[in-house]
């Protein structure tokens, strides 16, 4: 079981690394998780450069992909050989974007019949784009595609990919362990209880 | 004003980076955050490697630190040589530490006098250096010193450490700005009570 963080110059340090951080709870053999970068090394929005883990294209054989975001997220979708990079397929793949990454699944094609979640920056972006925008929603899944906004946001997305790929139980896990102390029902209730707020009636099995 | 963010070998991705990413909503001219670490580079505890952007030394001159966790804490703490390599000083900085990042201020005898907060597994080691481990709390401040327990606790390290060098507006701004769409209010809300909590009648002035 492979995910893969996509995560490009400019990133938010929060959107890809609470989203890998959380996604690492699952202490499986087979699970892994990966910061999938278009260069061998990506520099964060506050300077932070980081390493690869796999290549941006590599995402193409992913059972889960998360896309980031960052400040420079409007230069990716318009440099057409980078977006032909990415080979994504929600039939086969859960794909989920965070604040601008919801720009890129836009750009993509992959929005099509699915309204999104972004951050108050980017959504005049994702509208042009052509996808309706939820308003003071931080998380939208349908089928095997979900978008999340605002940062700490993330790790609602870590938490549904961990759900559909592994079983709520393992969410539920997950999330304990790195809710601060003294909170950790709460923050577990409160990612579950949008977790299934949203997938009831609109969960598909993966294939 | 420069606030260093000790980071070591084996880290945790959630402890330093979402600490990172929120004492950068701070945007003024003179605020500094970097990641400090012992070596040019440093891996995670999920093979995440990243530069450190300042040495640990500079934590020294820091106006604020935080101490990062790891899974390799207990072998930082062995380590003499590297100890001694932090030179931290709670007269004249503000200073707190993440899960684990609570046995190294313990270690360096900055917690005779203060309860502590630390996630359940460092809490015996805690414990063990004479220290009185708080249950079921996820951030306690006294003065100038500061312990959280939890990774997702970092937001409260961070927004302390604004509050305490900014004001309590600019940490509601930068707590504000990194919550989900549609919950921001609540997680303000919930930040800065704590805050409140915890700082009243506790607060020292800066020198």
């Amino acid at each position: 079981m492979h995910i893969a963080i996509l995560t490009f110059d400019g990133f938010n340090e929060l959107d890809s690394l609470i989203a890998l951080g959380i996604l690492n709870r699952v202490k499986k053999p087979d699970w892994c998780v990966s910061i999938a970068c278009p260069s061998p090394e990506v520099t964060s929005m506050n300077g932070v450069t980081l390493e690869a883990q796999c290549a941006l294209e590599d995402a193409a054989h992913a059972d889960a992909v998360i896309i980031g975001s960052g400040m420079k997220t409007r230069e990716v979708v318009a440099d057409a050989a980078l977006m032909a990079r990415m080979k994504l397929d929600p039939s086969r793949q859960l794909l989920g974007a965070q604040c601008s990454g919801t720009l890129i699944l836009a750009k993509l094609g992959l929005l099509r019949d699915v309204p999104a979640c972004t951050d108050l920056t980017t959504k005049p972006w994702v509208e042009e784009a052509g996808v309706l925008v939820l308003n003071h929603l931080f998380f939208f899944a349908r089928a095997n595609v979900a978008t999340a906004g605002g940062c700490l946001a993330s790790q609602y997305l870590a938490a549904w990919v961990i759900a559909q790929l592994e079983g709520v139980d393992a969410a539920r896990d997950a999330m304990h362990y790195v809710a601060p102390v003294g909170e950790k029902e709460a923050y577990v209730e409160r990612a579950m209880k949008k977790h299934r707020a949203v997938s009831h009636g609109e969960r598909r099995r993966m294939m």
